[in-house]
Order: structure tokens, then C-alpha cells, then sequence
């Protein structure tokens, strides 16, 4: 952190007031510096690195990420080790005359990759292919790094031989001569501009207009054209999905790091705001943090970040392993079906937990920020930019609401494959369950045994076993309607969503239960109420589907919302050593909010001051003396008949 | 509109790319055009040009607003009629050598208006007071106009006659030399910067440095100071509150206002783009809208903004019928508790209703925005603007959780009355019927009879009755183990904050249903289901409420839950003519999704295109010829050993 802090191109605290101009050049700027670190340091203290800098720059992280996170990863998923070597041969892996971009995304289309309008159509006469943009909406959009970086794209583009269309695949095309920067012959390329937050990247549109590249130019690890265009189609489709995981498995884990940041300015600046005197402190007005209402508007937010962090690491080590189990499967040495269960089941359960964990990070977000009262408003509080920036996590690397129907539907059908007697995997392993589950009522023999994460889990697995099963019978009432099964899930799409969103909730707290069971000590004794808080807040907030279920009865369910009261209290008195856990420097957070010596206004006062510097009145003598000092009774002439005499009705 | 529309100065469609300080000085042309228009039509149509101008360009509006609204409203509020007259011909009616600031908050005083530091200390032997400001704290902040825009200042400050407080007070203070802009002695004026929106108005920061201005500068309507400092303070100090309601009263309208506008991009956006092939439609991909889950994301928030709607209508005539009676009742002919009664319940029905209508809104402008996908993060969506400048509707005029609590503690108080058998006002009639339904279950003989605005009303009733209740018992409680007042309301304050909350859902879908009950025909028709999907789509959220006091069983829930998946598909089906119905021009609108003509694709690329035209690298010989035409092996030197014979471990 200390290298960042004291690098001149990672000043952060001027970010608020330089222009998009500005800030692309600069983020520009940083690649040098970041590709030294890249090539001269491990692949462990580079990936620290990073997700340190994706938490101060955002906008620098993705415009670095597009070209060795998504081209470079799109090269590694799709390409020959032939084709990858030659690629990194030509410079894709040092940047050496080459830049490379992503582009999948068009105008028209989004998360429905199938279909993509641009097409590649073989040439065989000539052993080429020939990319093109047939209509409007068929313009590559929102394509990171093409408006001023890349020389390179990875384009997806539905395969054409021989008139046949072979779906989506990704093709290597040269955008621009890198000894000029100018566009090749066929490409038309321009800026997208403006967005809601990070403005650091250039993210531009592109046009193909019949550009001819070589057939190696296609990358053909799973499916192969050859030379007389024969199309020879990768046996398991499945298995080349893995890689794509890996943006939304880093998002789980951002969720928790951005909310550490977010939690980080609002409890510190809470902790040292008073507002209103309390009647027995002599006029001192009384801290935000010491407010039971404030407790209740942050510290459940702090708990749900534990939970986003416990669950992100969990997530990367399932990951991980699938990945390492994957390439055994490639390698022929694994259990295939295994492994394919295996993939199935990161693919739904990262899906679900991206969305829901990049939502709730946004929405914690602009609590802290509205929580910040006025302050919230300044830009150089950094929340607003905060949001920004976030905010688009909700939408790229797929849209959460497709993202979590996508878990429901996981669900639905592990559903179904337990009523057939399969044994799940065991983030689902409780439908297994379902006849013992439907019929479970929470069994204490005093309210206060309800506070146990063994409670709580039980309380989740009931409800979710309950909300599923409604959604698998739905589905299976559509099929027996005679609706084909995309018919059918699309139907039961609410109720896909509302299962996804209780599984979920389950899910996090069950990790979080789990991280808090390893530890001992004084810290297990706050993260036990930490944990607790997290899971009676959002049981609290799901309290129609306790009492639908009936695992809760109407006492229970007040007993748990005033434990939430409790525990809020008892959490708030170990708020700030919770916060300085985070170990975020003054320089990461970046707001005067937020500084770890609590001098909040001073440091507010000159950074307002610091960024505003009083100058000559910018527009007194061309506005605002004009308006001010103007000849009275502008616009319609005092004298409106202009000299006209006027007729007396009474005459 | 088509006014505006032709007005150059307010050319909206650039907006997103000038910068905060062309967006001010632009802001600040349009005043002459708008000054031109007061003073040449009638009030009537010069509030409704504003109420177009709030929703076009919100940040003129604010800084418009912030010498008529809130300058000119304070001298209303605090000045004797004389005093008035002085300002008035002073300039400040029509902006001659005259712009007022509202200067109340302060770097560390926001929401608690009577803490406020500056002072303003009573020199008898000069006939003066001394404005000051006493510590960094103390620094009037966030000041719109203060800036760059303001000759004078209507400052609140501690009134201190020969040695004794009086509480917070208005004065008028001059900032600036009318003729130059130079500050006038003592005063001290920064700009506040960068803000997360509104960047159109020049916020700034003040401090009095023992400023002097004559005695006669304290608006004196209320508090009077007479020559030797002999302070005759108001009898009924709650009747000086009316005119303060009047911002949130608008801001109630405005949710709706914003709401229409985001879903007219959203729900037009939605009905042309298209995105997976049904199975059945030749490869046709299906629009969005057409999908359930679209239709669920949209059509309650629709649903909503109708109710904002209606409820913004009945909540302006209820603030005007306070107001003509309060002035009677300064005039002495009005029965005076009727009219502090009225007042009590316009005070808390406007801060609750505020509070919930902007929450509600902001998550609409979100939500809207997300729906568009990725299109939703560019500027020129202008959602995210959208969100921006909207955003500090929750926290200006009340933050909007010190807002929701003083509803709370008015329900609070009006059961406490109703126990003691005092008759309510309407809004809380039914705590007048607390024993009866407390005891009211849903009763119908068939589901379908939910689908009834007396059946929904009714549990709104109910639910509302337990939680205030409960809230009210906690208070209670609290007393009794001999807590003050303000402790106890502190300590109950969740289930206050809870009981508002469903207060507000109930008092909304009332409003709705009574301005439902007043159409006939094909509008009834249609309104009527929207505004079942509002109630049904409220109590779904709220289920846990409605399922704790058991007004409804956990199958009725469930008809509820499916209702709302029907309802949405009805008022889907009549989606667009509504949004029509809302007759926003493509002007107003100003986004590229949302055009009315459909043609989304083409205007949205247009707009890009137009904001972004392509010129000279701007960067590339600086940045990137030097990065990836470098030399290679930079960093460490290859030969690290520098000459140095390795000595051979076998040797």
C-alpha cells in the first residue's frame, strides 16, 4: 500500500475535480508503473496488489483488467498453446506493441451471447475469415479500451462456413497500426463517453466493415475450422465455462472489500458527529454512533460485510479447486461427470452470489452515504464516486436479475434430482432433506436458545426447502400444461427469483458460521454476535417467509427483531476496533470522513479548501453584473398601449 | 415546454459532457430568462413552468429556488411587514443589486437547527449586532449561492441580548459589494466543490468574523428586539413553523414528478429492446417487457409513482388548507387548537410522506436504471444524472430517518390520545379504532375478494394499528422504568421508525384508492388495477407485518403473491399508453431510450456519437508510444550480476 501511496501517478485525493480528459490520461499513466510491478514480482504480491488497487482505482483496475484479465483471458480460454504462444510472442503477454481489448457486448445485445449479430464468414478461396458488422445494432458497445488503447481485439462473432452458422466463437482482429495508432482499413471506431462511474476507462463502439484476418486468427481450442473449412465441434461444450467464472467469483469477494471501505468512512465519521443533546449532558450533543437508530442503520450493514467477506474467500476456494479439478478433466485423469457436477455447481452458486452480494454492496454503499447526512452529498466524501463506480458491477459479467434466476433454476432442478434420489452437492445438500424439513418448526425451550447459528441455519434450510419446492412445483405444473421447459421457467420466474434470494441469504450465513467457528478467543466472542446479528437482521428482513413457513411463530419473530436491537448495541461497542481490523490506510479510503485520527472536519475543511482555491470571480462581469444591475422594467414596456389613449367603458 | 425547449440556454443534451464549471456558469445565464417570466405571468403559470424546469434541469431549479424559495421565504417567514417592504424595495423581489442565500447549516449542525454555533452577540451602545463565527464548526456550509452567486445572506445564529441566549434567530446579512463582488470586511467565503449532483448551483462555505449590521437586520416578525435590548419573544412559537413545511410538501409531488420520468425511459427502453429467442418465435428474440420478470421489475414501481402521484396532490391541498387557516389564526378569527392541530398533523404527514416518497423515488430512478442493462451506466441514459441530482432529496430539508421518526412519535402521541378517547384526524382516525382491529382477520369467502381496496385498506388499518401500538407500549414502558421523554423515544426508536414505515404504505394506498374511486370508465378500469398491483405488490413486501398480526393467513399471502404476478401482466399490457399518459416530451425526457418515436437504437448512437466527435489521439506520442514501443527488460537490469563471475557451488 505504501508503494501506491507514494507513487505521484496514484495521487487519488484530486480525483473529484479533474475532467474525464484528465482522468483517462492519467489512468493511462499508471500503466507503466503497474506493468513494472507485473514482471518484476510473484503472481501472489501482483494479485495482493491489485485488489488493493481495485479498491482505490476502480477505473484504473478495470482498464488495466481489460487487457490481462479479459483478453489475455479469453486468449487462455479459447486458444490453441500454439496460438497463445504466438500471441505472446507478438506481445500480448508484455505489452509490446500490442494492447488488446475485449469484444463481445453490441449495441443491440447483451447477455444473450448466442446472439451476437457480428458475423466471421470463412473465405476458403482465400483462407480467411471476413468479420462484419451487418446493422446497427450489431456494433460492438461498451467495448473497454477500444476508444484510445487497444491494437487488438478479441471479437466473438457467429462462425459462418460454407453458409452454415456454428454459433458464437472468438476471433483475433488488428484495430490499429501500433507504430501510429491509426485505424486499419475497416475499422470504424469511436468513444462511448460519458458514463455513470468509472470514466478512467476508454470504453468505445467498433465497426467491422468485411475485415479479412488470417483463419489462424480465430481461436480454435474447442471448436477447429480446417483449411477446406471442415467445422470440427468440441465434444463438451461445458467445460470451456470454467474461465468465465472467474470475473464474478472476484466480485463476491469485491462486494466485501468495497463495503469495508464504504463501513469504514460512515461508523468512523459517526463515531465522532454529534447531533441533538442528549437532557443529561450539560449541552453536549450526542454522538451519531451512540443513537440506537444509527446503530440499527449501520451495524447490521457491518455484519452483512463480514458475512461478504467470509463467504468471498469460500467462493475463491471453490474456485479454485473446480479450476484444478477442471484441468484434471481435460487431462482425462478425473471422474468426468464429477467434475462436471462440480462445475455446475460454482457456475450457479457464483451467479447467485454475485448478484447478490454486488446488490447488497451497492445498496450498502448509499446507506453509508446517506448516513454521512449532508457531508454524504460532498464529492470528497468519495461515497457518491463510490457508488459510481459499483454501480455497474449490478450489471456487467451478467445482469444480477438474470444471474440469480440462473441460481433458481440450479435450484429448481436440484430440486428435482433429490425427489429422484440424488445425493446434491452440499451448498444445496439440504433439499436432500426437503419431507424432514417442510415439516420443521423452530423447537427452543426459551426464546433465548433462538440466538445460535445452529437455529438459524435449521430456520434458512426450512425456508428455502419450502420456497423451492413451491418453485419446482410450479414449474412442473407448466410442463404438465405442455409448456416446454424454457416456457415453463421463464413462468416461474418470481418465484425462481424469491428461492434464489432466501438461498442466498442462507448461504452467506452458513459460510459466515462456519469462518466464526474456527476462531476462539475474544475474537470469537465478537464475531459470534456479529454473526448472530447478521443472521436475526436478515431472518428480520425475510420475517414473511418465517412466518409463511411457520418456522417462526409471531413471539419468536418479535423476540428476534428485539434481539436485533441488542446485538446492534453490543456490536456498536466494538464498532471502531472492527472498522481498524480492516486495516484500510487513510490513503485507500481516501476521504476526510473516514481518517483513522477522527479529525474529521479539519481534514474535510482543507480538502474542500485544498481542491477550490479562490481565484478572480469567474463570471461577475459577463453574468451576473448585467442581471443584477440591470435598467428596471425589462421585457414589456412600462407603456404598453404606446401611446395610445384609452377608451372609457363609460362613456 | 416547447418554451423551453426553444430556449438555447436550455440546450439540455450536452449536458453530461461540460464541466461543473460551464454547468455553472450556464445555470446562472438562465436566471435573466426565468427572472423575465416571473415578472411577466401569472403565479399559476410561472409555478408550473418551475414544476417543469424541477424535473428538466433540477439544479437550476435549486439555485433559482434558492433566492425565491428559500431567501424570499425566509423574509416571509421571519420579517415584519415593514421589514419586508425594506427588503423588497432593497432589490430582493426583483433581483436588483440583490441575490439572497439561506445560510442555516453549518460544517457540524445540520438537522438540529436550535445547536447552531454562530452568534450574534447585542451591542446596545452601537445599536448593532455582531455576527460570528466562533469555531471551525461553526462554518456556515453547503450555502447555495454563497459561492459565486449572492450579494446577501439570511444567516440563522444564536441570539445573544446582554449575556443571554434566545435561541436561534434570522438576520440579514450582506456578503458582497453589489457593484464589484468583493467581499465585504469580515466575511470569509469559500466554494464548497465537487458535489455527487446539482453541480449547476455554487455552494459555499461562510464565516462572520464579528461582523456588524444594524439591529434592524434581525427579522423581527416572531422574536423583537427593541433599542435597549429588551427581547419580546412569540407566544405560539409553533405557528412560525408553516411556512417551513413547504419544501417537503413540494418534495412529495417532486418523487412522483422524477418517478414518471425514469419509468418513461425505462418501460419505453423496455418495450423495444429485445434480448433471447423464444422457442417458438423463429428466432425472434422476445422484448423485455414482454417477460414476467420484466414486468415485475417495472410495473410495481409504476404502480408506485401513481400512488406518489395521487398522494402529492392530496398532501399540496392539505398544506394549503393549513396555511389560509393558520393565517386566520394570526389574524384571531380561527379557532387556534383546531389550527395547531392541523398543523401537528400537516408537520408529521409531510415528514413521513417525504421521507418515504424520495426513498422510494431513488429506488425507482435505480431501479429503472438497471433494468436498461449495461445502456444504463452511460451518461446519456441519463438515469445516473438522474439519480445523482436526486439523491440529496433524502437528506436536505430533514434527513429523511429523523423525517420518518418524528412521523413515529406523532403516532405515537395520537394513540396515547386515543386511548384517553380524543377524536383524531383523518390520517389517524383508525388509532380511534384500536380495540377493533386489533382484533380484524381478513374476512372473505373466496381469495378473489382480496382484490378490493376496502379489503387492503382495511389490513393496512390493522397492521398499522399493532405496530403503533406496539410502539406505543414500548414508550410507555420506557417511562415507567423512569426514563425522560426524549430517552424514551430514543429507545424506541425501530419500531417508531417500523410503525412509519407501514403508516406511510397504508396512508399512500389510500390516497390512491380514494383518487381511483373518483375516475369511471376505461380509466377507472385501468387505474383500478394499478392500483390493486400497488396495494397487493406493498403488502408483499411487507408480508411479515401482515403475517405477525395475523390479518392475513400464510395462503391468502400466497393468492397475494400470485395476484401481483397477474396484476403485473395487466397493467403491462397498458404500460405504454400510461407512460404516454404521463406526457413528458422527448425534450423533458432527454434520453435516447426513452424517445417516445421508439427509435432508440439510432438516437442512442446519434447522441454518442454527437458528444464524442473523434479527433487526434490525445494521448498516444505522450502514453502509449513510449509504453509499448519501449525497449523490453526495462525495470531490473537483465544482466542483474553486473559483470559478476557466479561462483559455482561445485567448485
Amino acid at each position: 500500500m505504501l508503494e501506491l501511496e507514494r507513487d505521484s501517478l496514484f495521487k487519488m485525493d484530486d480525483i473529484h475535480d479533474i475532467s474525464k480528459e484528465e482522468l483517462r490520461e492519467r489512468t493511462m499513466e499508471k500503466f507503466r508503473s503497474m506493468l513494472y510491478h507485473l514482471q518484476n514480482e510473484s503472481v501472489e504480491t501482483f494479485k495482493r496488489r491489485m485488489s488493493i488497487v481495485s479498491i482505490v482505482d476502480p477505473g484504473f483496475w478495470t482498464r488495466f483488467g481489460v487487457h490481462y484479465g479479459l483478453f489475455v483471458g479469453a486468449l487462455q480460454s479459447n486458444a490453441t498453446p500454439g496460438q497463445l504462444g504466438y500471441w505472446f510472442e507478438k506481445g500480448a503477454l508484455g505489452l509490446n506493441h500490442f494492447i488488446g481489448c475485449f469484444a463481445m457486448t453490441e449495441l443491440g445485445h447483451g447477455s444473450n451471447v448466442p446472439g451476437l449479430e457480428t458475423t466471421a464468414i470463412f473465405d476458403e478461396a482465400a483462407d480467411q475469415f471476413i468479420l462484419h458488422t451487418p446493422t446497427l445494432t450489431a456494433t460492438k458497445w461498451w467495448i473497454g479500451g477500444a476508444a484510445h488503447s487497444a491494437t487488438h481485439a478479441a471479437v466473438f462473432a457467429q462462425l459462418i462456413v460454407h453458409g452454415k452458422r456454428y454459433g458464437t466463437k472468438c476471433f483475433v482482429v488488428a484495430l490499429r497500426d501500433p507504430k501510429t495508432y491509426q485505424l486499419l482499413p475497416g475499422i470504424t471506431i469511436g468513444d462511448i463517453g460519458k458514463k455513470m462511474g468509472r470514466d478512467g476507462i476508454d470504453n468505445g463502439w467498433i465497426q467491422f466493415t468485411h475485415v479479412r484476418i488470417p483463419r489462424g486468427h480465430m481461436l480454435q481450442k474447442h471448436t477447429k475450422v480446417s483449411r477446406t473449412g471442415q467445422v470440427k465441434e468440441p465434444k463438451l461444450q461445458q467445460l470451456t465455462y470454467g474461465a468465465l467464472l472467474q470475473g464474478r467469483v472476484t466480485m463476491v469477494a469485491d462486494s466485501g472489500h468495497f463495503s469495508k471501505k464504504a463501513l469504514s468512512i460512515a461508523i468512523r465519521y459517526a463515531a465522532v458527529r454529534r447531533q441533538f443533546a442528549s437532557s443529561h449532558a450539560n449541552g453536549i450533543e450526542t454522538k451519531l454512533l451512540d443513537y440506537p437508530i444509527h446503530q440499527r442503520r449501520l451495524m447490521p450493514l457491518l455484519a452483512q460485510t463480514f458475512a461478504m467477506l467470509f463467504t468471498g474467500t469460500e467462493m475463491t476456494d471453490m474456485y479454485n479447486i473446480m479450476m484444478s479439478h477442471l484441468d484434471g478433466a481435460k487431462e482425462g485423469d478425473e471422474d468426468l461427470e464429477g467434475v462436471i457436477e462440480m462445475l455446475k455447481e460454482t457456475h450457479a452458486t457464483s451467479a447467485g452470489l454475485k448478484a447478490f452480494c454486488t446488490w447488497h454492496c451497492l445498496s450498502i454503499i448509499e446507506q453509508c452515504r446517506q448516513s454521512c447526512g449532508g457531508h454524504g452529498y460532498s464529492a470528497y466524501t468519495g461515497l457518491a464516486q463510490m457508488y459510481q463506480d459499483f454501480a455497474v458491477q449490478c450489471t456487467w459479467e451478467g445482469d444480477n436479475t438474470i444471474l440469480t434466476l440462473q441460481l433458481g433454476r440450479y435450484l429448481i432442478n436440484s430440486y428435482r434430482e433429490a425427489l429422484r434420489g440424488k445425493q446434491l452437492s452440499p451448498g444445496v445438500g439440504y433439499l436432500n432433506r426437503l419431507d424432514e424439513l417442510l415439516h420443521t418448526q423452530c423447537q427452543v425451550n426459551q426464546l433465548e436458545d433462538i440466538l445460535s447459528p445452529e437455529i438459524i441455519i435449521e430456520g434458512w434450510q426450512v425456508v428455502c426447502a419450502h420456497s423451492v419446492r413451491k418453485a419446482g412445483i410450479e414449474f412442473e405444473a407448466c410442463l404438465e400444461q405442455g409448456m416446454d421447459i424454457d416456457d415453463a421457467y421463464e413462468h416461474c420466474s418470481q418465484s425462481r427469483l424469491y428461492a434464489a434470494k432466501l438461498h442466498s441469504f442462507g448461504y452467506l450465513f452458513h459460510r459466515f458460521a462456519d469462518g466464526v467457528s474456527k476462531t476462539s478467543g475474544d475474537l470469537y466472542d465478537i464475531l459470534i454476535k456479529v454473526c448472530l446479528l447478521y443472521g436475526l437482521y436478515s431472518i428480520e428482513e425475510n420475517a414473511g417467509a418465517f412466518l409463511e413457513y411457520q418456522y417462526f411463530t409471531p413471539p419468536q419473530i418479535e423476540f428476534v427483531r428485539s434481539s436485533v436491537n441488542r446485538l446492534c448495541k453490543q456490536v456498536r461497542d466494538q464498532a471502531i476496533p472492527l472498522v481498524d481490523a480492516f486495516n484500510l490506510s487513510d490513503y485507500v479510503i481516501n476521504s476526510p470522513l473516514g481518517r483513522r485520527d477522527g479529525n474529521v472536519y479539519v481534514h474535510y475543511f482543507d480538502q474542500v479548501k485544498r481542491s477550490n482555491p479562490q481565484g478572480q470571480h469567474p463570471y461577475f462581469d459577463r453574468l451576473i453584473k448585467p442581471l443584477i444591475q440591470r435598467e428596471m422594467n425589462e421585457g414589456l414596456d412600462e407603456d404598453e398601449q404606446a401611446g395610445l389613449e384609452s377608451e372609457s367603458d363609460e362613456e
